[in-house]
C-alpha cells in the first residue's frame, strides 16, 4: 500500500505526545475517538500510521511526529491532500506540517510545471543569471501609466512585467483595455530591443468567467500569468494549468496564517514549494528574507529546495522572492538563491531612478556581473509547447430573448434550412432557445420554421410534443389524421403517434415545439 | 463613494500604532510605501483611510483599528474582498480581522443562501426547534453500513444526515454508487415515517468535474450538500451555490489557522459566518465550544449572529455547531443557540446505544422537549402562489386546442380571476393546456393571463420557468431587474431566481409558461 508521509512539529510535553499523535492519526482519517473503531480493516487501511516520534529540538516539548496515511485517502486530488495533511486540525493547536513526502503513485496524477525553468528560460532567452521581474502599480494609477512601466522596464531588458495582484479590474472589458495595452506596450519595447520580455497580467475573475479571461490572455499572445492559488482555490490552479499553455506565477496572498506561527500551521516550504509546483506553479513569488514581512533566509532556502529537488516526473519550477529587494543586496540575493531564481523588484527599482529603464539596466548589469557565465539569446528558438489552444463552447444561459421582426431570437441563432433530397425532410430551421444552452428546465423550447412545401420527417418516438402555431398555417398529420394549425393553436402529440407537420400555403409556418430534455430517438413509422 | 470598513485588533505599542495602521491601509490597496504615492487621486481614492483607533482592552498593547477601504477595490469579487481584508497582511503578524461592514453595493452582488431558515425549514418540514442532524463515517467502511446510518437515523425521525468530509471517493462511478445508496436508503426510510428527512452527500472532486457531481446529486432527488469553501475556493462555492439549486451546508476543514492565534488571523464570526453567508452557504458547520477544538462560547454566538442577524437582501443561514455535543448539554445547547440551529451530533450520537433509531428518537424528543412551542408541519403555511390557482377543465387528453379569440383554448376553460385582498397575487387566471390532464409529458404547459394592474405572487422555486409572451405587454421582475415583455419574447426563470410578473398596461398581459410537471412548491422569498 502506498504512503503518504507527513512530518509535524507537535508542541506538547512527553507524557502526552504518543497520545496526540495517535488523535491526529485518528482526527484526519476517520474523525472518530479511537474507541469506536473496531474493524481491523479501518485501522490497519484508513487510520493514519504514526511511525515515527523524535524530539524535534531540546527543549524537550517540541517533537517531530511523521505520519504514514494509505495514499489513497487523498483519492489523487490536492484539495483531498490538504484536507487530509492538516483539515480538521488545522483548527487545534500547536501542529506544524512541515514536510510531506509523497509516493509516485500520487505525483503521476499530477503534471506539475508546464514551462518549468527551463520553459520560462526558453521564453525569454534568458539562461544563466537569475531573472529579472517588476510589479505594475500601484492600483488607482492610470492605463497609460501601468503601460509606461510595461514599456519602459522592457526597453531596459528586463525579464517579466507582471501586475501586481491588487489589480483587479471592474470587468472583464476593463481588463482586456488594460492587459492589451500592457502587452502591446511590452511588445513595442521588444520590437525596438530584439529580447523577448514577457508581461504577465493578474488574473482573478469571478471563478466561472477564468477561463473567459484565460482565453482572452492567450488570444493576445500573452505567455502567462500571475494567480493566487489561495484566493481562487489550489485545484482550480491545477485545471487551469492543465487546460492553458501559460506560464503559472503564484502570489501568496492569503496564505500568511499558515505560517506565522512557529508552532502551528504549514511550513512555507511545503506549501509555496511543493504544493505549488504539484498544481502547476512554473514561478512560485513569496516575502523575501530581510523584507518587511517575516520569512526567514531558512524558509526562503527550503521553499527554493522543494521548488527544484527532484519530485517524479515534475519540471523544477522558479522561486521569485519579493520584497526588501535593493541594489545593494544584490550579491546577497545572488549568492542565497543562485541562478535559477526570479528576482522580483518592485519598491527599489521604480524608486531608484526617474528612469525605470536606466533602473533597469542598472539593476540587470548588476546581476549579470553577478554571473559572469551568462549568455543572452534572443527570441526562444526552436521550443514548442506540446498544449494547443482549447476550444470552449459559447452555451450561455440567457434570461431574456427578445423577439425580432423576422421571427428570431436574440441570441439563438438557427440552424440553417436544409433541402438535400437525401433526407426525409425538406425546409425546416430550428432555433433552440431554452434547455440545450444549460438551462436547468427538464424540457427543451425550440421554434421551427416549415418553409412554404417544406415538411418535417415522418416519425414517430415515445416522447412527446406540444406545438404552439405562431406564425401562417399548417398542418399536423397525426395517426393519418390532418390538423389544420393556425397562430396559437395548440397541438399535443402523445407517445408513439406517428407525425409530420407540413407548410402547403406560401408564408412560413411557424411554430413552437416543446419537448423532454432527456427523449428518446426518433423512429421511422 | 462607498466604504468597506474593516475592523483590525492590532498588538503594538502604543507608539507606533498609527504608523501600523496606516501600512495595513497602504500594504492592501497599492502595496507600496506611503513615500512612493505622489498622486493625491490616489491617495484619497485608492489608499485605505484610518477611520478610528482606539484601545482594545486595558493592556496598552491591543488597539482596534478601523480602515474605510473604497468599496471599488473589491471589485464585487469574494475573491478579491478576501485580498483586500487580509491579503499581504495575512504575512505579518499581530492583526487580526475581527469584523467588516460592507455597503449595501457590494451586498447586492450576492445571492447569499439559496434557503436560509425558512427554506431548510421547508425542505425539512420543522419550524419551530433546532434541526438534528448526523454524519456518515467512518471513511473505510461499507457502503451498507453508510446506508445504514443514513436509514437509521431517517427512521429516528432526524432531519439532515450528511457525509463526513472525509468521505470521498475514489472515482465519479463511485461516487454514484455509494451517493444513490445512502439517499434510497433516506428515502424509503422516508416512506416509512411519512418525514422529509434529508441527505447531503460530500461533494469534493476534481475542480473541473463539480458540475457532473452536483448535476447527478440533483439528478437523484438530493436537496443539498455538504462543500468546503476553503478546499475548493470560496468563489466557487458561490458559483456553484448561484447555479444549483441546493442546500448548501458548508465545513471549516482547513481554515483553522486564521483563527488559533487570538493575535492575528480573521475572527470565526467573519469567515464561517458573514462570509460564508455572503458566498451563499445555508448552513455553516463550526466546532461548538467545550469539544475537543479551541473554539469559545463567544466564538460561537458571533458567528451565529453573523449568519442571522440583518445583511441586505441575504436570507439568514444556519448554525451547525459539532464536536463535544453530549445528550447531557442539549440543554445548554439550546439555551446558547435558540431553535434555528442545527445540531450536528456524531459520536455522541452513533455511541449512545446499540440503535441508532432508538438513540435519534431519544435525542430529538430531549430537543423538542426544550422547545415547547414546537410544530410539525408538513411544507408550507398559508402562503398562496398564482401557480397554484385550481384547475379546471375536463381530465383528458385532447389532441388540438384550437384557439379561440378571446385568448381561450376549447376544452381549457381559465381558473377564474381572483382578487381577494388577502392573496399575494391580483387579477391572475390561468389556463392548464397541456400536462394536467394525462398527457405523458414531462412538463405542463399553460397560459396565464395578468389583468391591467395585476401582478402574479413574488416567489421563488427550484423549478424553472420558460414564458412566451403572447398578449399586450408586461413585465417580468427578476432578481431586482425589469425585463419588458412584448409579443414572442421569451423569458427564462432559473432555480431560485425571486420573480414576478406585473402588468401595468391598459390592457391584458398573456404568455405562455412552461413549467417541470414534477417540481417544488414555491416559497415566499
Amino acid at each position: 500500500m502506498d504512503k503518504i508521509i507527513a512530518d509535524y512539529i507537535v508542541r506538547a510535553g512527553g507524557a502526552e505526545i504518543e497520545r496526540i499523535a495517535r488523535e491526529i492519526a485518528f482526527e484526519q482519517t476517520v474523525e472518530v475517538p479511537e474507541t469506536l473503531i473496531t474493524s481491523d480493516t479501518i485501522l490497519e487501511n484508513i487510520v493514519g500510521q504514526v511511525v515515527n516520534i523524535q524530539p524535534a529540538d531540546n527543549t524537550a516539548s517540541r517533537f517531530r511526529v511523521s505520519i504514514a496515511f494509505n495514499a489513497e485517502l487523498a483519492n489523487g486530488q490536492i484539495s483531498q491532500l490538504l484536507n487530509l495533511l492538516f483539515g480538521n486540525i488545522s483548527i487545534k493547536n500547536n501542529i506544524k506540517l512541515v514536510d510531506v513526502t509523497l509516493p509516485p503513485s500520487f505525483v503521476r496524477r499530477f503534471r506539475g510545471p508546464n514551462f518549468g525553468i527551463n520553459g520560462v528560460r526558453q521564453l525569454c532567452g534568458v539562461f544563466d543569471r537569475p531573472l529579472l521581474s517588476t510589479a505594475i502599480k500601484p492600483r488607482g494609477a492610470s492605463h497609460e501609466a501601468f503601460a509606461r512601466i510595461a514599456h519602459d522596464f522592457a526597453l531596459g531588458g528586463g525579464d517579466i512585467v507582471k501586475d501586481d495582484h491588487n489589480l483587479v479590474d471592474s470587468d472583464f472589458e476593463a481588463f482586456k483595455s488594460r492587459v492589451s495595452r500592457c502587452q502591446a506596450a511590452v511588445q513595442e519595447a521588444n520590437r525596438t530591443t530584439g529580447r523577448n520580455t514577457l508581461y504577465f497580467p493578474y488574473v482573478l475573475s469571478p471563478q466561472d468567467r477564468l477561463e473567459s479571461y484565460l482565453d482572452f490572455v492567450l488570444s493576445v499572445g500573452i505567455r502567462g500569468v500571475l494567480l493566487s492559488p489561495f484566493l481562487i482555490g489550489l485545484d482550480t490552479v491545477r485545471t487551469l494549468a492543465e487546460a492553458y499553455p501559460l506560464v503559472i506565477m503564484a502570489h501568496p496572498t492569503f496564505t500568511g496564517t499558515f505560517f506565522h506561527d512557529p508552532d502551528h500551521g504549514v511550513a512555507p516550504g511545503v506549501l509555496l514549494g511543493k504544493l505549488f509546483r504539484l498544481i502547476g506553479c512554473d514561478i512560485s513569488v513569496f516575502p523575501n528574507y530581510g523584507g518587511r514581512f517575516s520569512f526567514t533566509k531558512e524558509d526562503c532556502r527550503i521553499i527554493q529546495q522543494h521548488l527544484q529537488e527532484p519530485f517524479g516526473h515534475l519540471s523544477p519550477g522558479l522561486p521569485a522572492p519579493a520584497g526588501g529587494m535593493r541594489f545593494e543586496n544584490l550579491a546577497q540575493m545572488a549568492e542565497q538563491y543562485g541562478p535559477d531564481a526570479v528576482f522580483l523588484i518592485g519598491g527599489a527599482l521604480l524608486g531608484d531612478s526617474d528612469s525605470l529603464q536606466a533602473s533597469t539596466e542598472k539593476f540587470l548589469d548588476a546581476i549579470t556581473s553577478l554571473f559572469p557565465g551568462h549568455r543572452h539569446q534572443n527570441g526562444n528558438d526552436s521550443w514548442q509547447s506540446a498544449c494547443e489552444l482549447p476550444t470552449f463552447g459559447t452555451a450561455e444561459v440567457l434570461t431574456h430573448l427578445p423577439f425580432q421582426k423576422d421571427y428570431s431570437w436574440a441570441g439563438r441563432p438557427a440552424s440553417d434550412y436544409k433541402s438535400s433530397q437525401a433526407l426525409p425532410f425538406q425546409g425546416v430551421k430550428r432555433h433552440e432557445l431554452i434547455g440545450q444552452h444549460g438551462e436547468r428546465t427538464r424540457f427543451d423550447l425550440r421554434y421551427f420554421e416549415i418553409a412554404p412545401r417544406g415538411y418535417s420527417s415522418l416519425e414517430k418516438h415515445i416522447h412527446t410534443h406540444a406545438i404552439i402555431c405562431i406564425r401562417g398555417k399548417g398542418e399536423l398529420q397525426i395517426n393519418g389524421e390532418v390538423i389544420e394549425l393556425k397562430p396559437f393553436d395548440i397541438a399535443y402529440v402523445p407517445p408513439l403517434a406517428v407525425h409530420q407537420l407540413r407548410n402547403h400555403e406560401q408564408e412560413p409556418f411557424g411554430f413552437f415545439c416543446i419537448v423532454d430534455h432527456d427523449r428518446d430517438r426518433p423512429m421511422k413509422p
